[in-house]
């Protein structure tokens, strides 16, 4: 019997993700082969610079700094784009779409941006875009919401989607550090960047949670929808707080629709869950994504978020299906996105954690009392502890519109007794 | 535009699975086309009691009590067989194959004895065989394991997969009670039947496991291929010890493979696993498998193992699934499987908690240590409790092979000064 001709496979970028998949490429293809019935080839890898040394032994003509030349070239059958950022990405896949190639990638930025233009000319074109290690790295997760869960009515998603937040937060947690110095030793372990805003301050979280949005109610929801607040108020007081009352404080993306076909509410902050939930065994740098949906009750998916060899494993299940969906002779499911219907933070509601630092003086617990009274702020628990002429408030609220609350703060900010009022925790109760 | 023409399904059993399936596809038929553009219809479904009252509004002439004529019926595209246990489902079955119709089923007794005959059927009838869930219910997980891992080498999964005994593990570290006592409770609870030999002496779970070793590794491997242990010999006091340590102790479904088509080794069996492992946060009659792979390193799926509604989900998953195969004129991918090299229990290794009652006299810890000694097995640590004139003596093994563990045990039960010999509960470390 004549062996199968080998689908080849065209990838942009030879970084941590590229290099990977490149690898699993030429050293796996026996026994991906024999696992999968598939032989894939590494045809082409566009790389930034060609005089770099490099440990792979590479056909001739596989290597190539023009990645341009890659996504039109009639030797390759499927396009990984592994480069990261808008541009030149983009532009990229949107001509070996319009090739009629189908193309992979893991650009979580991109998609937060222009997913519903490159969806749109994936459908045009007839081909797969597929995208699994984009959100949640190596962790199944998009297709399991576009075709497990397909059937299901997702009511919310909460994702602890960002491994460095977690890293630190972990370690605040279980070591007793503070922000600055959890956030000096991710940076240490290469788990934070130099610059580590776009980790901490939760634009990363925020790009995952528009994609995650996206899935599973079927709009276009893009960064720019997310409520976004990062990690860098949290402090070891609030951490070692949560934790005598029983919960955890995690940076989460969530994303919620309380209608079919109704708004949703998306958003990346802070939160305090209960020590026994899932969520909350969710330790270091890894990521899990807690799924509720109507009939299917609550699901937890859970892995590795980021890191060359496990996004690489996620990439290549994608490579897989398109080379299946080629050979099948048409694409997979793909997503139909609606407009998006995105409820303004303001109008949602939650519990929420706030501390406040006061004189110690007589009638000062009647004016803060009285703050939130105004607003329609009901307490669920107070506690005082005295530090010198001061003290410090710690509240817990009963469920509360978040508009409210936020007028609330302002009020609180304006009382003469109030020192300072520190963040704002958003509390999140199992049902 | 005319609208497509439904995809008619018929559904063998209206059970708990096959009762909520059948609401599921009359009540959201319309929202469920709005997400996935596929029409679903339930054209027939098959009962026991045709005289029993149903809830449910269904067309004329979709109730019958012959399930076989609903396997043949050139208006049904799809069958659902939501019966369970072996005979006649497997013979439906395969007629429905036959007949050149998908058939999706969450049936894992029948798949764990003759999964490969019905591979085999639906790959000679060319159409899908789907399965979703048989293993872990609503837990989207043969779908990971056969797509997005496709390129993946799996070495090793551990399943929490039967809800029951982890319910009854959960009562006897949370609550303190007897095995007894928590066993009583899942019963009242109705997690338990009244004869819970088949959860709580590990028959449900090897199913499972053989079922998912079957899928992760390529090889037809059996429930009779499955080496067994049960729950009912786990004391409290093993609990109170395993928490002391850092332990918890759970029913795992183990599945490895050390060497790519080498030899599996399947069994279930109580195990103590780290309490920071992110299996030990699985609490009551929650389900989760944890996946470990070369490239992908830990992933790990969470969510309920059993009731209607969430099976019913993930058997509507399935269903959509093969409705777009339909659709696209061809089954997706079916795993072929080779014949089982299963690895004998005797052969594998594992670190051991055993315990035993003594007598508290000179010598007899000289005596006890040299029966170790004699077979090879390793001390990590060893703890003795006055109990009267006896004692109890617990150990924890480094790693040792179960054909020395095994021989070590029989050594110590014929020493004189052993009483009894406890149950032996593997030790699982993190990597």
């Amino acid at each position: 019997m004549q062996a199968p001709s080998p689908v080849r496979v065209g990838v942009l970028g030879a970084g941590n993700v590229g290099g990977a998949l490149a690898r699993l490429l030429v050293d796996d293809t026996a026994a991906i082969e024999a696992r999968t019935g598939l032989r894939l080839e590494l045809a082409r890898l566009a790389v930034r610079d060609l005089s770099r040394r490099r440990p792979l032994a590479l056909p001739p003509g596989c290597l190539t700094d023009d990645a341009g030349s890659v996504v039109t070239d009639s030797g390759v059958d499927i396009v990984v784009e592994a480069i990261g950022g808008v541009e030149p990405a983009r532009t990229l896949i949107l001509e070996a779409l319009k090739a009629g190639k189908p193309v992979v990638t893991a650009n979580k930025e991109l998609l937060a941006d222009a997913g519903a233009e490159l969806f749109e000319a994936a459908a045009a074109a007839g081909v797969d875009l597929l995208f699994e290690a984009a959100v949640a790295g190596a962790i199944p997760l998009i297709r399991p919401l576009r075709e497990s869960l397909a059937g299901e009515r997702i009511t919310r998603i909460m994702g602890i989607v960002n491994g460095t937040t977690n890293y630190i937060l972990t370690r605040m947690a279980e070591g007793g550090a503070t922000y600055g110095d959890a956030l000096s030793e991710a940076q240490e372990l290469g788990y934070a960047e130099r610059d580590p805003t776009a980790d901490v301050e939760g634009f990363d979280a925020a790009a995952k949670a528009a994609i995650l949005a996206s899935i599973a109610f079927g709009q276009t929801v893009v960064a720019g929808d997310v409520h976004r607040e990062g990690i860098s108020a949290v402090t070891a007081d609030d951490i070692a707080f949560a934790h005598r009352l029983g919960y955890v404080v995690k940076l989460l993306a969530i994303a919620e629709q309380d209608e079919p076909e109704g708004e949703v509410a998306v958003r990346v902050h802070p939160a305090m869950i209960p020590s026994t939930h899932p969520l909350a065994a969710v330790r270091d740098s890894f990521n899990a994504v807690f799924i509720e949906g109507d009939a299917v009750g609550e699901l937890m998916l859970y892995g590795r978020g980021a890191g060359g060899r496990p996004t690489a494993s996620a990439v290549l299940g994608d490579v897989l299906d398109a080379a299946h969906n080629l050979r099948a002779g048409g694409p997979g499911r793909a997503p139909a996105l609606a407009r998006s219907q995105v409820r303004p933070m303001p109008e949602l509601t939650s519990q929420y954690y706030v501390t406040m630092e006061v004189e110690d003086r007589p009638g000062v617990l009647a004016a803060v009392a009285g703050a939130f009274a105004e607003e329609g702020v009901s307490i669920r628990s107070m506690e005082q502890v005295g530090l010198g002429d001061e003290a410090r408030m710690v509240f817990i609220t009963h469920t509360a519109l978040e508009r409210a609350m936020q007028q609330c703060l302002e009020r609180l900010r304006r009382l003469d007794a109030v020192e300072t009022v520190g963040g704002l925790i958003r509390v999140i109760e199992d049902d």
